[in-house]
């Protein structure tokens, strides 16, 4: 019989309640001197499982990807409002992966102006939780509605408007409409430009951060509905890249990797 | 007292031999239903610490991100290469962390050519293990140096050359010497399209594929070699944005947010 600890748990109960399985325990948590990599060393590939999924609620997804827009900056603010949903409601293997450690992601990459951040968190997030079979066809959805909806949405600027807590922050959703931008582009750098000249300002603004910390929400709601809908069976992609890419595509495919709008920065012919 | 298990230790001894802070398992692996997210509720930060970092082999970094490229993409590979050595010289902590999170950044972000893989994945190791006042700066050099450097490296070449087997893997090194390329930009879409240039071939060629792999060993290489400098109290700062850049941001840094080459896409006036 094994020995308890003082609440009265043993190693594997406590393993167990703390949601690894004993099975992962035994390489993951590895007291001796074998880390899970002889796996991989062995078998070529290493058998790594997506963590359990639950239904999340997308508004409080929104709310939270906000808030940690400022906390941590935007790939923080959408990876912490997903993975921190998921601590609630399946708790386990996602304790051990630190919010921080998507940081990096903030202004497309340390200010590079690559990938949008909040597309980055959130890809993260989904690809912890989603088998290796289907994570892609989520989030290759999730870049395609970013290039193409006005950001931030309604839902946002209603929130805005209403001025109410965030409630995990002490600050204030402010009270303003923000104008809407269509990126056109997954590039933080295309999509910030994009927006300060609909809006009008300059990028070190509050108003470009608050519209930045929006989006972070809006990318981190949409993650959840996706997956939300994956769970259900209803998950269906309806992302398409336009007409003008594709033929280009039908030409250049074998040139290049992408899927990004050509003519943002090549010229047509 | 506390009471120990059949191995003789207490809960207390066994999450510190796997690694894991006291402080951080109250929140972590909480048996209780608070879960960490409390915290930041209270705080609206959450108090989290970089993982241990150790001395790691460069070379075996390289050999670990080409391997690893063929088991789960750039993204994966790079992450993979830098955090199973962590597994094995650190352990507890880095266990936790899968390495098939990472893999979406493949081809720039599951296809869409955005931020290069390569550098997505070592990104997050490096944010993983080094302190928030520190990690961007190494990144940025990271990501400066990939854009500046003829990849696949010569010493990727070398090993190519040598044709020896990959320790972690049954596929062999192909004995071939690629040709370099600079890629100007950290995208995948320039990078890859730069090489085929280069290099006269497809971007579905099995060449096309041993480049990135190999390209994943050298960014996971060079970001060990980094990370070894930062410990060491030797990290340097090298990389600066070319004089054209400069000039451009000049005017417009309250425009946009980024780093890339603006004629890389724009025209220059």
């Amino acid at each position: 019989m094994e020995q308890k600890d003082q609440n009265g748990l043993s190693r594997r109960e406590f393993l167990k309640k703390a949601g690894i399985g004993v099975g992962v325990a035994a390489g993951a948590l590895a007291l001796s001197s074998t880390p899970l990599f002889a796996e991989a060393s062995a078998a070529g590939t290493v058998a790594e499982d997506a963590f359990p999924l639950a239904i999340l609620d997308p508004e409080e997804a929104r709310l939270r990807g906000h808030a940690g827009y400022y906390m941590g900056g935007c790939a923080y603010g959408a990876f912490y409002a997903i993975i921190s949903l998921l601590r609630e409601k399946v708790g386990g293997p996602y304790n051990q992966v630190p919010y921080r450690m998507m940081s990096y992601g903030k202004a497309g990459g340390v200010g590079w102006g690559t990938l949008c951040g909040s597309l980055n968190g959130a890809a993260a997030a989904i690809t912890l939780s989603v088998k290796n079979a289907d994570y892609a066809k989520i989030i290759n959805e999730l870049i395609g509605w970013y290039t193409i909806t006005p950001l931030p949405t309604d839902a946002s600027n209603k929130i805005g408007a209403a001025s109410g807590f965030i409630r995990t922050t002490s600050k204030k959703y402010p009270a303003i409409v923000l104008a809407q931008s269509t990126s056109k582009s997954p590039l933080c750098h295309a999509s910030v430009s994009q927006w300060c000249k609909v809006a009008g300002l300059k990028q070190g603004t509050p108003e470009r951060l608050e519209r930045c910390a929006r989006v972070t929400g809006d990318a981190a709601a949409k993650a959840v509905e996706l997956l939300n809908a994956y769970q259900q069976g209803t998950f269906k992609p309806v992302f398409a890249i336009d007409d003008e890419t594709s033929t280009c595509l039908g030409c250049h495919k074998d040139d290049t990797v992408g899927q990004m709008r050509c003519l943002s920065c090549h010229k047509g012919h």
